[in-house]
């Protein structure tokens, strides 16, 4: 009867636990925890030191097929499967992501879950939250203050000012910023060089605030970023600028793990999100770590498809965290894997076994990743509307042929409810499937080798095409002793090869890699495969242009 | 026998009351504020609005002598003031300005007060605090990507790009941003224009947040920023981009203003920081206004001297909140007269009677000042160490001459101990002193009688010339209507007149007003006499170099 309610409106309508309460369901002390408003929370990493005797809980990854305009739900997902285990009683806690605020400014869109499976309070998720991503802002901008003010000051370091490789950050979608001068005005005003501006989530101290175990492993990484090079072509890093501690400093709370709910009282830990293109995308190494310690059931998730996400999940946090994970979930839409058929966006209302057939194989492709890294999996349908029990059949049987589970969800309609078939069927799997887990390669391969297996094995490449420029830069690698950092892929999330393009499952390609850009701080050497857009642009009707607050203080138009 | 504590060590020594038992001390409701951490909160609005027929309590406004090297301790006083009301058994509060961040990293210098007489949680306060400076820096920046954004995507409003007026800001000392070139990169990237960086206290919408009466005032204020001018030369506005819901929305939390404690436990409100010089340099409306609902007698401060930030407190704030103060506390140290009068800052440990009489001239037309807004007022005398009996008692003699009673004052040293002398003498002023309070100039007069009204009656300038610039301006901003709109002057604080040069008391001079800038979302006209700094540099060794973390997690190096 009543028209579809947005999901804003069905946060607005949640009648929250006060923190606290989730905080006792967690067996928190008093000193374990902070609140931010009546309910968030920020958790003292204390409590990991506490607890690490006690045995982790299972951690479930979940990721997705190659994403298409149709949309997956791999958060709402996430948040539903969550809910869904507490449903059948387990002791469940869901571990994310923290949303950007500069895209809800541009498109609308939360990224906190949808329906009747997202996290709360939405709004603020959505906006400053607990003031994570405004503190790694203000950390990347003092470290760029305090490098041009290095150099303004005389230079003793004997930095080429062509050769700054640290830009600025903003949380918002700024194309005008993407290419600056800066320094301009005369002598007392700084040294003229060119940079840009990235967006915060593309900062490498993101990366690093996801992938440091404790304070002082974040200020260890912090010292190793390289900022610059000398005329002499050597890098100079945070430590040579002496600046280590106060960019911790900037950072000490922040680094905390912050306790949200969903809908349905399953708490939820959102800390940290970093592109999952020229990052390894997934939410901190701290908040996951310390789920597995309160929780017996984690589910978390990783970025975009599961040869970008879940790859990097697994080559690069679960070795720095040494997290094993016990189960994948690949979420799977019929609308999406119609897409990957063939099909364009306006038919997909329309049954198509045939497009759905073809373009299972994206998903097939997934799957095969998965069994790769030696984990057990199980395929959740994410229900639309449209989908036929035909399509939904097909799926199923299909992935049955291939040895796989493929379980129907309605997350977004029905909660936790929708996800409780899934949810046990994950505790059964956990239960009953062997997990040999084993990192696709070992890190003392060289940087070649890393690259070439993951585009073979992870995105059925026949091949990898290294650019002159970047044989040049591993040769400089390998000499500076970076030769045994993981790779961070930056690839397009829309073809599992590096033609956004070509979807379905692409066969006969080769991967070329244009850049290695050093994140020494984080931990990764990032290969580039095409152009990675570190800054987004507004569209020309932004979402921006219809938000507001009503008279009583709530957001309106937020999603 | 021990050395001298620093503020930090001080801060840190001092066991806080959980901010729970603060809130119960003002009697507030359970839904009236929100937790950020234990030792801070946020206060709804909604408390204004209940209790908006209360009567208010008596505000005492902290001014002080044209600032010195040598310092003052205006903040230090107003706090210690606050600890000494409550000592002597009033119902006393404390609205202070949020420090910037930026600053801190540069010159090591709290914000905070000093010593005995501090607000705390020092180390939260002077960095990230509750996030209003990340929030307002947003809101800003999101303001400049949606209107390149708007020239970018066809510019209907057309935009003349030479005339953009908004810029963008950072809450860091980044003297490389202060000039530069935006959008470069080609068609895909925006359109290249000269644009530059504030420091985030310098921007309109922080100006704007301080004045604002409630949320929909903000919204009001928001609408009427100018951004730009287009071809026609006529202003662009916030409301013409139509994005005053979505800045609005940006800013509902850091709206409500921060209560914390000082080191005795006498509650303070911490909210709003905008510069003193092109802003009014006083905490928020609101915050004040509340202050006044919740207790008998506020303590709040103004920016600079007497001449910059009193001045602007009691012309522009006090119209726009009808807040009419019961009492001024002009704060004067020795030392600082001293410099007044001549003498150099290695010299100031010498006892100086002559110097210190000449210097007194400072402090007598700031007096005079604050006569003429028909307020009751009081001289603190914050003592130092090296003060000596016969310089106080000239300070002292001096004053009475001129019919003001000077208090001596201890409260870096002693805390409220240090200043029940000043708080009981502060009681007794305001019941029995006459208040005439009266604004200087009436909103009718024209935009160049307002300007002469403060350069004659407040700085003791003999004259104003405008240049022919401002003259054309004056025409333009009356035909636009805002001819109405109060004056914020900038001038350099170090000098009644507009040269930093000339300390004491200056005669026969006249102030050059070279340029306007209308303000008018914050609701005033920016009259600038000189060079204005709107974003500071660092200093060859910041004091970022010195901060780190301990093991535990607290601030090392802060101040």
């Amino acid at each position: 009867m009543n028209e579809v309610k947005t999901d804003i409106e069905i946060a607005q309508e949640c009648i929250m636990k006060p923190i606290s309460e989730i905080i006792d369901q967690l067996s928190l002390d008093k000193d374990d925890w902070e609140p931010y408003g009546k309910y968030k929370a920020k958790i003292s990493l204390d409590v990991l030191e506490r607890l690490h005797t006690k045995e982790d809980g299972k951690v479930i990854l979940v990721t997705a097929i190659s994403p298409t305009p149709a949309g997956e739900g791999k958060s709402t997902v996430t948040v539903g499967l969550g809910q869904g285990l507490t449903k059948i009683g387990k002791n469940a806690m869901i571990a994310l992501r923290e949303p950007s605020l500069g895209p809800s400014m541009g498109i609308k869109g939360g990224a906190a879950g949808g329906g009747y499976s997202q996290v709360v309070p939405m709004e603020d998720i959505n906006l400053h939250f607990t003031g994570d991503f405004h503190a790694i802002t203000t950390a990347h901008n003092a470290l760029a203050a305090l490098l041009d003010n290095h150099i303004h000051q005389g230079n003793t370091l004997n930095i080429d000012v062509r050769r700054v490789v640290w830009k600025r950050v903003v949380d918002l979608n700024d194309r005008a910023l993407r290419q600056v001068v800066i320094g301009l005005g005369g002598p007392v005003q700084g040294v003229p060089r060119e940079t840009g501006f990235d967006i915060t989530v593309a900062s490498e101290i993101m990366a690093i605030l996801c992938l440091a175990n404790n304070l002082q492993d974040l200020k260890a990484r912090l010292s190793k970023v390289v900022v610059a090079y000398n005329f002499a072509q050597q890098p100079v890093t945070v430590k040579d600028l002496g600046v280590e501690g106060a960019l911790t400093l900037l950072l000490k709370d922040a680094i905390k793990p912050n306790l949200v709910q969903t809908l349905e009282g399953t708490p939820a830990l959102i800390h940290g999100g970093p592109f999952a293109n020229i990052a390894h995308g997934c939410n901190s190494v701290i908040a996951t770590k310390m789920a597995a310690k309160l929780a017996d059931y984690v589910v978390t998730e990783a970025g975009f498809g599961a040869d970008l996400g879940a790859e990097k999940f697994l080559n690069i946090k679960a070795r720095y965290a040494k997290l094993k994970p016990s189960l994948v979930v690949v979420v799977a839409t019929v609308r999406a894997l119609k897409m990957h058929g063939g099909v364009p966006k306006v038919e997909l209302k329309q049954e198509n076994g045939e497009a759905l057939k073809l373009g299972i194989d994206n998903l097939l492709k997934h799957i095969e990743t998965i069994r790769a890294f030696g984990l057990p999996l199980v395929v959740a349908i994410n229900k639309f509307i449209t989908d036929t029990e035909e399509e939904i059949k097909i799926l199923q049987n299909l992935c049955k042929e291939h040895g796989v589970e493929a379980v129907l969800t309605e997350v977004w309609a029905k909660g936790g409810e929708g996800a409780s078939e899934l949810a046990q069927r994950c505790v059964s799997l956990i239960d009953v499937e062997e997990n040999r887990f084993e990192h696709l390669y070992p890190l003392d391969a060289s940087i070649q080798e890393k690259i070439e297996t993951i585009a073979r094995k992870v995105y059925g490449a026949s091949g990898v095409e290294f650019t002159s420029k970047v044989k040049r830069q591993i040769a400089s690698f390998e000499k500076e002793g970076w030769g045994e950092l993981p790779i961070c892929m930056a690839k397009t999330q829309y073809s599992l090869s590096d033609d956004p393009t070509r979807l379905g499952r692409p066969k006969d390609f080769t991967i070329t890699v244009r850049e290695l850009r050093p994140s020494v701080g984080a931990g990764f050497i990032v290969a580039l495969t095409g152009d990675v857009m570190t800054m987004p642009g507004l569209p020309k009707q932004p979402a921006a242009l219809r938000m507001d607050v009503s008279e009583d203080g709530k957001a309106i138009g937020l999603f």
